[in-house]
């Protein structure tokens, strides 16, 4: 009784290697990867180039004011600080490390991005529709400079309001990239697959090389397919990491550091209108000490 | 006898089974898959980003109109409101969700988007010359406020043709992705295929069992099996979706939440032109308490 | 010898029935249909939405034209018909359809979309130059107009020649479509290798089953095994579909009916200028009767 | 010993055959053909579309000159001469075949494209930059018509420069797509491995054949696996073509004719300017005989 | 004892064998390559497309300034000195080439690119924002020029910075493609498997060879063993070289050269305004020798 228990236990076990030898053939594998990775890989390309920047349409606007104006200073600084308040609401919606930066308006507020009054008006409105609400402030603004004539050229009122959709169009298509991207069950489909994948190939490993008789396989070979399924694994990861490019990941776009930069870009751009001094004198200075060396290599 | 009746039914089953092994090969079903929805999806983020959105050109309309004009209110609601009806009659001709809210003229005309002078001439077209019709109308609009010199700058009568016809451009493009996409025989024909995959794959699994000494496979395997099906479906599933976006599925765009997001956008420029004291005073209000806190992190 | 003939035809067939199922593998096939038809499908989606499209050209033209001018309306309905001659032109060039409607010249002037002394021109020149040739005209009445000084404004000469270039390359792209595209010899052996995979898969499957002990595998499954066929059948004619799209078949793209209604459209932003009377009517009725119903629900 | 060596040679003899057996798997070579051919196709869609055209750059800038100018004739015939010089210039460097009708300087001078003491300027510069140098002739005349104030607009300048700059840049892309293409080392590689692949197949085939009693199958089936090899062999010739689009062969891109149609077409924008009188004739001709008969089918 | 040795030393090395020919399968390996080499293929070409150029961006500055103006040489050349600046900033930080001509910024300065109180500027600024505060000293530039009245018209104020951001964003592009492209985990993960596959194909030919009775089969067909796998690592090699273009392989992009290219070409444009003598007289020339010999062929 007990020889046939072992046996029925053997064979039993013999049969799931059977089985898992099956399971663990690397191609459906390869391919469902291949496809998967080169899908979400596509559309996160496309996110990496099309994504919301500030710099044109700040320094457009900055530079197409006229200077010398009264409160000229107030109203640059002012359309910038919406560009970026706009900018940060929108990433706070989708990108969770952002989110925890600004859980609520009162952090914007202290961040200073955001004034008192300007937060009872926001609250009113349902977080999506927060950057809507921004942008409509600065084509408020845009009206107002076109009134009081400080736009340097009729054609600049137009082209700000270009910008400015072309900013708004933007915020939109990274939004909707983050909500209508691959959907959630298929990735977590793709991820259990792998990852059964590779326990399934653990167990086909350990049983056949029950009948080898060297021990060299084991030594050397499990190496070889261990790696395997981590190639498989780097592979999924890099994957799910373009499909979800705004999380705490250490390989994701990281968002935050993103926002710095564009505040820092912002004050530079704005230096254009408030602090001409400085670049100015850098710029004659260097006309005035002109050289054509550069040239001589040509 | 009675035993080889027996044996010929299960030489027969067991012919099934070999049989349906062979069918049940997950490859072809992968790569069919791996091709049909990645072609399918291809489609549909084109859909997404090119999808007709009505902010840019009611928003530009309502900046080049100048203000205090006898008739500028109505003039810039009339337009908003064609724009929003050209939207509707476009996205009723392909989304079945949309056209039950608005499965007449009738409806659109209670909807207060139509009125009823404006519905007699509609009903002389057929359906699918409705859109064309609105945007006639918005053209010869356009040369009014152009003949009664209502716009800011001359350029503003071309920059405003160009957004219309970009707007009909995309609500012509979001008709051909509807009528001129991945034909139905196919997507049926794919459908079919995963389905009786999963039903073969099922049969092929209850006779191979049979001949295995251990239950322990069926209590533990089959699960990974239906799992691996489960991926199929969900993968078929994502393809159709991407094939036909404008259905009543939970994962659908939901066409009739973004008309009413439109209609709340426009309302919002609206108040650019018929009430701009609000925000007026919320901008002149911001430029008097300005600070540049939020540049002292940069 | 009866008995070794027998055998030697025996074997011989089973030997076929060997060769034929392991060219019935259906992997080659998938693959196969599977680039064929994704690329097939991505130069047909490109081409239909770049298909060279009237609306945009002529709605242009007929609003730049400052109202009541002499021969105001017969230019502006001459320029509309030479890009209709135009389009038709070069879909006379792709489209075996439209090249039934119109063989010649000459049932192009019966229809009214050439006069005779303009046939005369056209006659010395080979097809493939007609719509350059009419491009050309058109080139020369929008010089007349600048010359003569009716267009609302100047920069509207540059603007109608950029839609009209616009225009020429979208006719060009078409052209280079139908005789750059996929060839021929490839798309025949790709039809090939399908059939004779479905003649094989057809004698391997009578012969295997010539040694099973029932017939209920004949009854059900070859269902199933000629669906499979059914499928990859559909799928080549979807990518013969696109490569070719201008053909015969039903699914094609209907070009005889889309010119129909470019001529319709062409009418309509033909009324802009010519009888603007009852839009105008319209228009105002509907400014006078203006209400902000819709704007309730936001 | 003689019966060991038959077995010997036999047997090593079936061990080539089951070699080659292994060699001939089609899947391989079907997904190595089906990776190179798309990624080529891909290529060479997008050459097709952006190879650079010499109409828009030419016709803009005839229809930019005012009429009735002192030199208008030369200035418009001298700056049409130096586009087509550019483009031929720049197909000379990528496409063998127009090498041989332009071998060198003197021969686009025999042509009447280039004047001796342009010859004398452009040969003190490498071949590479000869485009470069001509587009910087055409500035210059641009140049010189801003100066002399013969541009209809003075946005003529600007747009002139656009469109050169566009014709510039499409020149480089050409010249970047054939020298920055699929390496030459891999194209080889496929094409031998495909090669050795008919061979190997060719081998497998004969000896397999050996042991089978009947002659049928000889006779029938190494029909369809020549016809297999044919269409990888047709496949490759395409994914080639599509590497190397400017060759000798009768399915490539015929750079001679197309530049023989930009002459042509160059003539007839020209003709715009400098014989505008046949056409202006035809064209009124047109307006006082025009009739609405194309109208009443609509 | 001895020949229990020798058998389980043999039987170990036919399992090694064994497990080494289930490894060496080529498909898996095309699969990865092939979605690997597609994926880096894609994006380089994007990059080589849309890689930053210099003369578009110098070429409209020095056409849009007045002639004869004072410091009008000057401003030109130092426009024109800090674009190219920006260009080698820019591909510094990428590009480990051009890195190690330009290590530092006193080889710029060196180089006549840089002079010294800008490095003294530039050196308060980590090195990945030195290109923005380049173009933000382009930008000052363009407001002292506006501010001087040097442009030839109002609109290349605006056009110039249009060009300028697009500069701009162009650099940017480069520096996200290089540091968000395939993650360096991956890659190696590819290029690992493939060089094993290289090993164990290897080991498992020569064990498979053993018990084949002829040497014929070593002499000629590891050859074709040894093409197949030189195919997979050419493929290989392909892929890295597009996901690493800047490298100092010699297929890769060669920066230096073009960096080179892109001064030489700015001496060029320079001379448009600087020394347009030269050119002027080759232009009149050819205008007073001009004849239509071309044109006769057409």
């Amino acid at each position: 009784m007990d020889d046939d228990v072992i046996f029925q236990v053997t064979s039993g076990f013999e049969d799931i290697a059977v089985y898992c030898s099956t399971y663990t053939s690397a191609l459906p594998i390869i391919l469902l990867l291949g496809f998967f990775t080169s899908t979400s890989m596509q559309r996160w390309f496309s996110l990496v180039t099309t994504m919301a920047g500030t710099t044109k349409v700040i320094a457009n606007f900055v530079m197409s004011i006229k200077e010398n104006q009264p409160e000229g200073h107030q109203i640059v600084q002012q359309y910038t600080r919406w560009i970026l308040l706009g900018w940060a609401l929108t990433f706070r919606l989708i990108c969770k490390p952002l989110k925890r930066v600004f859980p609520n308006l009162t952090s914007l507020q202290n961040a200073g991005l955001l004034q008192p009054h300007e937060t009872l008006l926001l609250e009113r409105e349902p977080a999506s529709n927060h950057p809507l609400v921004v942008i409509h402030w600065n084509l408020t603004l845009l009206k107002l400079c076109n009134r009081k004539g400080i736009f340097m050229d009729i054609s600049d009122y137009g082209r700000n309001q270009d910008l400015l959709m072309g900013f708004k169009k933007s915020c939109g298509d990274t939004i909707k990239f983050a909500s209508k991207n691959i959907p959630f069950a298929l990735i977590q489909a793709v991820t259990i697959t792998v990852y059964s994948f590779g326990l399934a190939s653990l167990m086909a490993r350990q049983l056949t090389e029950k009948h080898t008789p060297t021990s060299f396989i084991i030594k050397y070979f499990p190496v070889l397919n261990t790696f395997q399924y981590f190639l498989y694994y780097l592979w999924l990861k890099f994957g799910r990491l373009a499909a979800y490019p705004f999380g705490d990941d250490e390989n994701d776009i990281d968002i935050k550091r993103i926002f710095q930069a564009h505040i820092e870009d912002a004050v530079r751009w704005l230096s254009l209108y408030s602090s001409p001094g400085l670049t100015d004198q850098l710029v004659s200075m260097s006309l005035h000490s002109s050289s054509n060396e550069w040239m001589i290599n040509a």
